[in-house]
């Protein structure tokens, strides 16, 4: 900072107004002014790439080899590779689409090459009218888009631990990604198979050599589901399954089944092992809660966060992500001082229901040492809770949908751990 | 069709209510129902993927082998490889955001690899303060994010031709993209620079080896410009402008400098070889018009289109694209008689400012010859001109600026041509 500005604190350790950026006169002092500054033109004689023709078109493009490190983090099963996660980087990101090259993946038995030209969806069961596709019969039917997050159910569950993890944003929170998804509304089909009365749910199942199954309530799938050919513009890619996926909007990953081959109309769910001895965890009362399928509201600070570094105390921008599987974002709130006092966070249009929101508001750091936390409301009234009080509702035993309010530690030379506070 | 619904034409040559879809009790008709489908079951056992594991986690995703063919066309000046177009597969695609791998390219000599240590950004001219960033600088400020599409002033030029373009649609419409775009709002860089008085124009210059430039009305830069960081989540590829891009939301291609090296603060445009033997044309008047950035509103038919083939008469869902460097659309209209009668079509939410919207409408083709039209009004009032109308206005002496109604022709087996009607 060149020189202190006239700037109004909205609440402790240095909040701005978030509407401080939107001014037409509002003059950001200058992070890089030279006095000479004339003197330190950049040279074109000198930097290669003014000086020699460039590489030539390419029929698909890809990151510069300078972004070589933001990469998904993966981590496999050493007993079976094709198991495990991958983590989107969510700290090197902006906006809120993921680039499908980097949204999360979980895999039970790896990522399946499918022809599409021998693919199939069956639907059966409780159906006046089974019903059998190809890819090519899809792709003929009425689309629909939406642009809607993706959170595993086990997302951030290092939250869960009695130590705060140290590291870095993607491979704590990474297992939410967000895309514009098109396909089919799955009501559509189900219309199509006439579903019998007694019918309450619907088993899908995945083509991978895992045949990942699990239940859903027929009355989901007649909501907002749709079956998904498109992701991001283009065909679904294979980690995302390729040729088909299930998209359940605001639901936990494990429901939005990949290389889908097969919709079974039940009147019970099918117990299959990711909605037994996997998403199903006990509660304080003694009793085990399943089938928790919506990922309730939370929010992240993406930036700054850990593994980032403040050189100096100045004036920054805090920029973070909130979403909700219950629909809008109302509010976002930041907190400069641990939580003692909180400031309203400008939300960057569209915002969109289930749907990843870019947060943002200008912060004057001190150089002392400050916690930053951030959290979400959604359009219900619900409040992102502070991690207390979720262990307090859910419990010791907790894996599944955590999504208490994060803090960062700022330290007085500008670097950033994660803290419970 | 298995058989006939009972449903309510809203125009000639088929066109439905674009609602239809949207009715919860409509039975769309099965296009692949088997008489013994159980029969059909896709056999797991049968297929190589349920078989076997898959293949292994990927830090960085790609598309399917299988759609290899989706890719972006590319056209190289023979005399200088480096200087030539790519296209946008528009015909393949869905939704509204282009993938990045995707998006359309123009390059006057390569894609150059820039080493963002190296790059610097110099504001400097009619200022107070001149100012030179690195890019380590840039990215401390603040940020917002657009997601706008950006079309070529040069995009459709061969609706100008005497005949009608028989080629795919995105080799004929295919220099227009749509992406999430973040970065700093120039407005706060200018301020920071005091920008004297007398200043009018700003000249953009790119760090390629064609040291390519532009002139900008100020007051344009200071409304919606930003220097974009991001594009679509992750950090600019190289072949879209890495590290740093100008975007001018709804304006015309050649004005987003890509590989930004130099902002020249000037009272007169700097009559560069883009704004003076290029992107300048000849009017019926005798004139010629200079610096007509804004893209007026154009919508496309994007399926089905040329390339296409309609197996047998039904019931089809029509989509396509518009936009509008104005702002936002207010309504499609679609014509499945040569544009005697029209029917309006669905926008797809999010419908937002300078931004690609898909629009779609079901339409029940009775097997018999049928020409298609869409076309585009934004919130102006603008409507967009049938070929006729635009030549009548602008001339035969035309190269940019292409924006009248597209036409498609299918014929009673299906195929499908473009035609000037």
């Amino acid at each position: 900072m060149t020189k202190q500005q006239e700037l109004e604190v909205v609440a402790g350790g240095g909040l701005l107004d978030r509407r401080l950026f939107l001014q037409k006169s509002l003059t950001f002092s200058a992070l890089a002014v030279s006095a000479d500054v004339l003197a330190a033109v950049p040279d074109a004689e000198r930097l290669p790439w003014s000086q020699k023709p460039g590489l030539p078109f390419s029929n698909y493009g890809n990151p510069s080899p300078y972004e070589r490190k933001t990469i998904r983090w993966t981590m496999g099963n050493a007993a079976a590779a094709g198991n495990g996660v991958s983590w989107t980087p969510l700290q090197d990101l902006e906006g809120i689409i993921t680039p499908s090259g980097l949204h999360f993946e979980r895999h039970h038995n790896g990522v399946p090459q499918i022809d599409p030209a021998q693919h199939q969806l069956l639907i059966h069961g409780l159906v006046n009218q089974s019903l059998v596709f190809n890819i090519e019969d899809l792709l003929r039917y009425p689309m629909t888009s939406v642009l809607c997050f993706i959170e595993c159910g086990g997302n951030s569950n290092a939250g869960w631990h009695s130590k705060p993890i140290e590291t870095q944003l993607g491979y704590f929170h990474g297992m939410a990604s967000c895309s514009e998804w098109t396909g089919i509304p799955l009501r559509l089909l189900l219309n199509e198979a006439k579903i019998k009365g007694r019918a309450k749910w619907l088993i899908a199942e995945g083509a991978d050599a895992s045949l990942m199954n699990v239940s859903l309530p027929l009355e989901k799938a007649m909501d907002d589901c749709i079956l998904a050919l498109y992701q991001n513009g283009e065909r679904i890619r294979p980690e995302n399954g390729y040729p088909l996926r299930l998209i359940a909007p605001g639901w936990e990953g494990v429901v939005n089944v990949k290389w889908l081959r097969r919709l079974h109309i039940t009147n019970q769910p099918v117990m299959a092992r990711n909605e037994t001895s996997k998403y199903t965890e006990l509660m304080p009362t003694g009793k085990a809660r399943q089938f928790t399928f919506v990922m309730e509201a939370k929010s992240l600070i993406t930036h700054p966060s850990f593994g980032h570094q403040l050189k100096k105390a100045g004036l920054y921008q805090i920029s973070g992500l909130a979403w909700s599987g219950r629909g809008k974002i109302a509010k976002v709130e930041v907190s400069a001082d641990g939580g003692k006092t909180w400031a309203e966070a400008q939300l960057q249009e569209p915002v969109l229901s289930k749907c990843f929101t870019r947060f943002r508001i200008p912060w004057q750091w001190n150089g002392e040492k400050a916690i930053l936390k951030s959290r979400a409301i959604d359009e219900t009234g619900y409040v992102q809770p502070e991690r207390d009080v979720l262990i307090k509702s859910q419990g010791q035993h907790g894996y599944f949908h955590y999504n208490a309010i994060v803090s960062w530690e700022i330290s007085s030379n500008g670097s950033i751990n994660h803290v419970y506070a």
